[in-house]
């Protein structure tokens, strides 16, 4: 079958992909819808030193078992919407045709495997994929496979907000409105919080922001976000959601943000960041890394999806083939043309 | 009247500074000890610095309003005990002759003055000074003025421990063993926390955390001082305080933490400093930064040290006059040798 692969650091079509076969607990999937994130241009562009992280890193297994080898083809693309083909022998599943999504991982023998950044498992860019069975979520009330796709970038805005502790009467400040800035958004204004305050340099992100709930957007080249933050939040405690995740960010938000503000780290920001501890120390801040979600967190996001609680429709910029995703990677690069592109079956 | 004043980064002893007058509010004392704190020492050593960052950072109101200036003569001392002289005129306060502490602030109808790092008001390294007669404690229990001069730093401790959240059930790895990890892991076997894991390259300040209640000890240039953690705390929920402030430290925690810890720093780190955000994100770490206490805790401290709660009589490792502050400045630059000088009148 063919699937589109990351190999030296760049996105290639193979086309002799051994097709999967559903074993015992798992289910044959045919992918309708797969968001590319910014997390796979991150490691098409920094895959070795993210590997040369995890290995130098302790308590690694957390990430899901032993590190990508980048020499060799990586399978990537873990925001998919898949149509089941066929449910693996003495497994139980949704019938073949059901419309399904998962996080992405693979529950196996020898632990739980990624179902992204594999050498070995066919993820999101692929035209089939396996998934495994208990973790497999039919997609209710008719959701398009396109929005179903969105529901694992949602889910990580909606872990950040609940990770940050934010609850009513406090505010937000979001710097950056990329998919994740956006996702961390629409979890704010389900949640009630307000005023959310958010700030990107592109016009056509700052829009989005605000269909998805931010009261006052800012472009960081004309006004202050803390200072536009200031007039509207008041005396308010604040939560500032970094969404940006390139050197520098972190530590201007130390030394701006207000005395007690809870900074929540949701950018991926590579290699080493330098931060002033001082500023962090003088006015009492926190600052908490977030990655990923919860299973509750990602079912909760897909019936919100669903229900029309969250209309992701604006955030689909861009739709592809498998075939074209090296340019989408490409195209993405440009925060003033795409959020969210697609590559669809 | 005699006071040790720094100028132009060393410390000398002036006879000529004026004679401090009580006026409305205020409370003169006559100082029986007074701790010479790290936060002294690099005050000292980067107090340029130290002005820069509070300048170049908003929010500085939150640190008792405009900067010290560094070409002038400094006061410094900020954990004393001091014995009532005189109450101002038309003002309710401890009879003469009592013994008393206070957090380091002056209360003023231009707001609340830091009571060190001024150029203006004596302090506790001063043979007499004001302090705000509502924020005058006096001390209990016949307390004598050498342990009660050690509340403050105590309360360090204590509220970065109320700060981390750290509860019954989760334990605690205290990187450093100076006056601050020491204060730290009082407050921590206060509250029971088990096990308290503590590291430093001194023997006589693992000997001190050994005698405040942690329950292993490393050197670390011996042993590592997370897998000593693992090795005693199994899996139970971790909160690391980082109490040494040099440059490194917290990577190496973010490095090296299991998944989920919180990290407490309370060790004040000058200038920048390097981490790794990806650590922090892959393993969901949080950063808490801890400064001061509350007015409670402060009390809170003075009152278990009276009632013997907490021993600091093995910190105390020197004492010298107004005249020794300058050589003791020096001699705490060894670890092995000192935890608290105390200068006493």
């Amino acid at each position: 079958m063919r699937a589109a692969v990351l190999r030296d650091g760049h996105m290639l079509v193979r086309d002799d992909v051994p097709e999967p076969v559903p074993g015992l607990g798992q289910v044959l999937v045919d992918v309708k819808a797969c968001g590319i994130c910014g997390s796979d241009l991150h490691f098409a562009k920094h895959g070795a030193t993210l590997v040369g992280l995890i290995e130098s890193m302790r308590g690694t297994q957390y990430l899901g078992g032993a590190a990508v080898d980048v020499g060799r083809d990586v399978f990537m693309g873990h925001e998919f919407a898949a149509e089941v083909l066929e449910v693996g022998p003495g497994t139980e599943g949704p019938p073949p045709g059901t419309l399904v999504t998962s996080v992405p991982v693979m529950v196996t023998l020898e632990g739980v495997k990624d179902l992204a950044y594999s050498n070995d498992l066919p993820s999101g860019y692929s035209e089939r994929m396996l998934l495994s069975a208990p973790l497999v979520l039919s997609v209710p009330n008719g959701l398009e496979a396109r929005r179903a796709a969105l529901t694992e970038p949602m889910a990580v805005g909606l872990h950040a907000v609940n990770k940050s502790g934010i609850t009513t009467g406090e505010g937000a400040v979001v710097i950056g409105c990329g998919p994740v800035g956006i996702a961390v958004i629409a979890a704010l204004a389900r949640k009630g919080i307000e005023p959310i305050v958010a700030g990107d340099y592109s016009p056509m992100r700052r829009s989005l922001a605000t269909g998805m709930g931010a009261h006052h957007v800012v472009d960081p080249a004309d006004a202050d976000l803390f200072e536009t933050w200031s007039r509207h939040g008041g005396a308010r405690p604040l939560v500032v959601f970094e969404a940006v995740g390139v050197p520098g960010v972190i530590d201007s938000a130390l030394r701006d943000a207000p005395p007690k503000t809870r900074i929540a780290v949701v950018g991926v920001c590579m290699g080493g960041d330098t931060i002033t501890p001082f500023w962090g120390i003088a006015k009492e801040l926190s600052v908490q890394f977030c990655f990923g979600y919860e299973l509750d967190e990602f079912a909760g996001t897909l019936r919100s999806l669903a229900e029309g609680e969250i209309d992701v429709t604006p955030m689909i910029t861009g739709e592809v083939g498998i075939d074209g995703v090296a340019g989408a990677f490409d195209d993405l690069a440009n925060p003033d043309r795409h959020c969210k592109i697609l590559v669809t079956g």
